[in-house]
């Protein structure tokens, strides 16, 4: 990366754009936000405010014995909406994504899982953000006790995926990696019918 | 919302967050980045950097006669990565959704649909942003010319939604809004067999 307002000698080529220059024009310990001055695919000058995301999302469909999956309840202060999720976090680039998807899971619900699988890998908001991450099937789950950090006020409720589709459908579940996730997870279900 | 840096008298509840303060850190045609000064759940007191969408997202699912969906790709510049996704776009808060979402699939594939559908209301990346969207489904496509903006250089494929999920599950489309879209649809199909 460049130095704030760093203007390139030579503009850096990312795919058809070209930058010439880049500053970071907010931070804190989530995000950094880049203000960059570009040639867009058709050569016209113009700008790109790309948010940087220091930490990789997580999110964990955790399907209990009977079938049903555990959601988490949260107020979400970047909405200022209640959202019903899988359990998700955010994991730095010192922690691998598997173990950063164990933590989350247990320190929201509670639950250890003896199996674990990828789902999917994710770019969540990709016309201005760089955030990346995974979304994992677990199961064989094992009940323990939960520890959420100081930002999170959260309520459990475990659910069919039928239920959980229907609250998609209905807009009442609505968060884009907990769709994305039941919904590849409710295929493999149906699939196996 | 307040003026950049201004103190509210009283704080303002946002669930079960308080908001102390709040400053404009950025904005561009975009996106607008709010710092502001917060009391956590439990109290403590805290910052909160929360990245303001001007647009909603939208996405299609354009799915032809023979059943396979069209597919746009495109090198993301905020990813720095070529991506192959439904076709999708921004729609700012004078063009409803639907409209936007007919407008958005005419100009970068050149197709018109005949049938509309809701798939789901999306919130697209909430741990920090309050990127808001809708996907929808559309039937009845009619060939015209495209007519891609000048941040844009695309291209088109046609694909069975049983490649889209094989690619999904190799990591190949990672596009949580496509992702989230296509297996939703995918369940569709799959229950009515």
């Amino acid at each position: 990366m460049n130095e704030p307002g760093e203007e390139t000698a030579e503009p850096i080529r990312i795919g058809p754009w070209r930058r010439r220059s880049r500053r970071v024009a907010y931070a804190n310990d989530w995000i950094e936000v880049l203000h960059d001055e570009v040639d867009r695919p058709d050569g016209s000058p113009g700008i790109y405010g790309v948010v940087h995301f220091r930490n990789q999302a997580v999110g964990v469909v955790a399907v209990g014995e009977d079938g049903r999956i555990l959601l988490v309840g949260q107020h979400r202060y970047a909405l200022d909406e209640y959202s019903w999720e899988i359990p998700e976090g955010g994991v730095g680039p010192d922690e691998p994504l598997l173990e950063g998807a164990r933590r989350e899971l247990r320190e929201e619900t509670g639950y250890e899982a003896t199996d674990w699988r990828r789902l999917a890998r994710l770019t969540v908001s990709n016309s201005v953000t760089d955030e990346r991450g995974e979304l994992f099937l677990a199961t064989g789950l094992v009940a323990g006790d939960a520890h959420p950090d100081p930002s999170e006020d959260l309520a459990l409720r475990w659910v069919t995926v039928d239920e959980v589709i229907a609250e998609i459908d209905a807009g009442e579940i609505h968060d884009a990696m907990t769709i994305a996730a039941v919904c590849r997870y409710a295929l493999e279900v149906a699939r196996a019918r």
